[in-house]
């Protein structure tokens, strides 16, 4: 059973409000904004990914008849939902900013326009899919700002949070610049570089470790990486330097050793001088085991020479920020503006669109969230990407997103390049904060 | 596309070693067991779950015609390792705690016996499958012990990492004693039940609040549950207050209100007051919006009259906790037990289990670790679930897994119910020290 592919993973309260839309004729059309209300703690941009997912989702929706018939059955629902629901399809219209693109708070990524109760029912599953790229491209775009010119790869399959995280993940991260990742399965579906060494377990079926070390170059020659820190990481790179000359008389060249555990400084210079002084300079080090952005900042600037970095639960968990205070709300309904005003979680009414201007020299310098329609300054980020339930164009190809993905990165205002700073100013435009206090003044409260 | 569903969903490195297990013949049984290394920073104890949905995984493993084509076209592999995949079954057999135990560091939950290229293959994508289920059900037994006696719901799909983390997040916080979810999909697959009330976006798609709740309550007047902060809380509840007798009237009761922001003990009084002096003390409160377990310590304790929680972010990223130290380690080879000496990450060998005693009053009071076969005092924990890649039984109903979580939180030592302390003593038998220090005879190191 794929959870992703029923409309049914969704929240009951989407279902009862849907009901009673349809029992009021509350069917006009509606726009809701995905947006980030405020960036994290340690995060001085976010990275857009999962767009091609959230179109994916809202193209296939459909409801199918074991859902139907399961819905009527409940009880909960009158024949009216029930038919509505069977003719379901996604006809609304989508404004996105390209996955790749650098974004901060309150910047709408994502415009959905659809009858209100369409519109809301998609809100959980699009937040579910969206956010979950979100979080892992915004997260390896700053591993790799703490590793530049580094191998990154993606090695946090296992602890992913299930089998889409983990999926995602790889293409999330690879979005934002990553080499590519452990998951086999992100090859095969998105065409992403796989990368894979050998486990401790493969050491440990053998008493030898040099044997191990042997058979494993013997079975899998290419590219090949051995695992050297089972019992005593040293010793591990010795036997590396031992075992060296008898595979190169087969032809066979160790590429690189990857130390998993232990104080990976003193590791890892300790090792690259067995290797240079066995004859093994061109022998890289590769790293891994629970580093972070921080712990990679801390090996680079102690020197370690450490070539490339497995990234792992830290990666695919966005383990410091596992979530984001992103939602999905409505702005405008039946024509009219409309916004929510509770208590420190207020939004801004209406289509927005994003401009942003860059200085000289092509960095970013600002952006200002206006009305959609008041023309400003700078580059519009939002684009119609979906009309009438279809695709304007076909999907971009996810090495042209990384591209982009790339070029931003390098567009990022200086401060944002470190890993503390939040400093971008998002200027709110007048024609935006007029709106607002009309819609305040319209309300009957 | 089912990501789940492919055993692609795995490590290269699993690929890797299976095809030089394959070429050197070594395809004798290992064992396998899963164990968490350390417990996290604020959690006492951990509450199993997920077996269900890894001895589903182990059932239906197989590779498809596509799998098995794409994989001999990518020329990574040899014949040999695509004919043994296109045979390939789980074989094995597996010992396990039953879901919803406590259990703590360094005890196996789970072990596999199987022949090694397949203990192997498994290890990615079981680690997957049971982590996100153990994170979720060990926050939702935390939120259950802060709030004894409160009404708690799994509010948290929308930002759990992808379809099945929020699907299994579900079932993980019902298994933990949660009373439902607002998860559709969760009562369909699991007969979970099924919460849900209304959105800001339903009161905002109306320029009159009352208006709204009337509607609502017309279309849905089950359990009806009003949402009353999208603009000002008291003036919300002043409205229920109001519209309560025309609704008896159509004998429709209101049952509860929902506070989701703002200052929720001064909020939910002032509500309780407005209520109650309205003729409505049947009414409840409930109250959602970015809570976890110390929000509602902190409001229970200033006495905030709420009785009922909607938990969502926290509980579905177990956000403090977003990953476990948890490990699938090869605790023994060829009849041979097995350990990895790692700095920091030295491991137990063998082939484990888990004894657990308790006092006159029925609390756990204390567990061995040791090797299988050295019998010792109290209830050994696991238990052989499946063998020869058939379930000794049929699963266990979830209600009875409920049931066994409940008992097992009430037998929790009285310390490890707050929320902060660590101290339960697991003690390692002589018989798995003796074994070790074998082990570390044995290797040619």
């Amino acid at each position: 059973m794929d959870p992703g592919k029923s409309p049914l993973l969704t929240d009951l309260y989407q279902l009862n409000m849907m009901q009673a839309y349809l029992d009021h004729a509350d069917t006009k059309a509606a726009v809701f904004e995905f947006f980030v209300r405020k960036l994290p703690a340690r995060r001085g941009f976010l990275l857009n990914a999962g767009l091609e997912q959230a179109l994916d989702f809202l193209e296939q929706l459909r409801f199918s008849s074991d859902d139907l018939e399961w819905l009527a059955s409940s009880g909960r629902f009158g024949t009216n939902l029930i038919d509505y629901l069977r003719e379901l399809r996604f006809t609304g219209d989508v404004h996105a900013m390209p996955e790749g693109t650098v974004f901060f708070a309150n910047e709408p990524i994502l415009r959905i326009t659809a009858p209100l109760p369409l519109a809301q029912l998609i809100e959980t599953r699009l937040m579910n899919i969206v956010q979950l790229q979100l979080l892992v491209a915004s997260k390896a775009a700053r591993m790799l700002l703490a590793a530049p010119g580094k191998l990154m790869v993606d090695f946090g399959l296992r602890r992913a949070h299930g089998a889409e995280a983990g999926l995602m993940a790889a293409r999330a991260s690879y979005i934002a610049g990553f080499a590519g990742t452990a998951t086999v399965l992100a090859d095969k579906v998105f065409g992403i570089p796989i990368f894979g060494t050998m486990a401790h377990s493969f050491i440990e079926a053998h008493d030898d470790e040099k044997a191990a070390f042997e058979m494993f170059a013997r079975s899998r020659p290419d590219n090949l990486t051995l695992l050297i820190d089972t019992y005593d990481t040293q010793a591990g790179a010795r036997k590396v330097v031992a075992l060296a000359p008898a595979l190169a008389a087969r032809g066979i060249t160790v590429r690189a050793v990857r130390l998993d555990s232990g104080d990976l400084i003193a590791l890892s210079k300790s090792v690259r001088r067995i290797l240079d002084q066995g004859g093994l300079a061109d022998v890289r080090i590769f790293a891994s085991g629970g580093l972070d952005e921080d712990a990679v900042t801390h090996l680079l600037r102690a020197g370690a020479p450490i070539d490339g970095f497995g990234m792992g639960t830290s990666l695919t968990t966005s383990s410091d920020v596992p979530s984001l205070d992103c939602v999905y709300k409505l702005q405008e309904y039946a024509g009219l503006p409309r916004r929510k005003q509770s208590i420190g979680k207020e939004t801004w009414p209406g289509r927005k669109q994003v401009w942003r201007t860059y200085d000289h020299a092509g960095r970013m310098c600002g952006d200002v969230l206006s009305v959609e329609t008041d023309q400003q300054e700078g580059e519009p980020l939002l684009h119609l990407v979906m009309q009438g339930g279809r695709r304007v164009a076909a999907s971009p190809k996810l090495a042209d997103i990384r591209a982009r993905a790339e070029r931003e990165l390098m567009r990022l205002p200086e401060p944002l390049r470190r890993l503390e700073t939040q400093n971008y100013p998002v200027e709110v435009g007048q024609s935006l904060s007029r709106l607002a206090a009309e819609v305040d003044k319209r309300l009957r409260l």
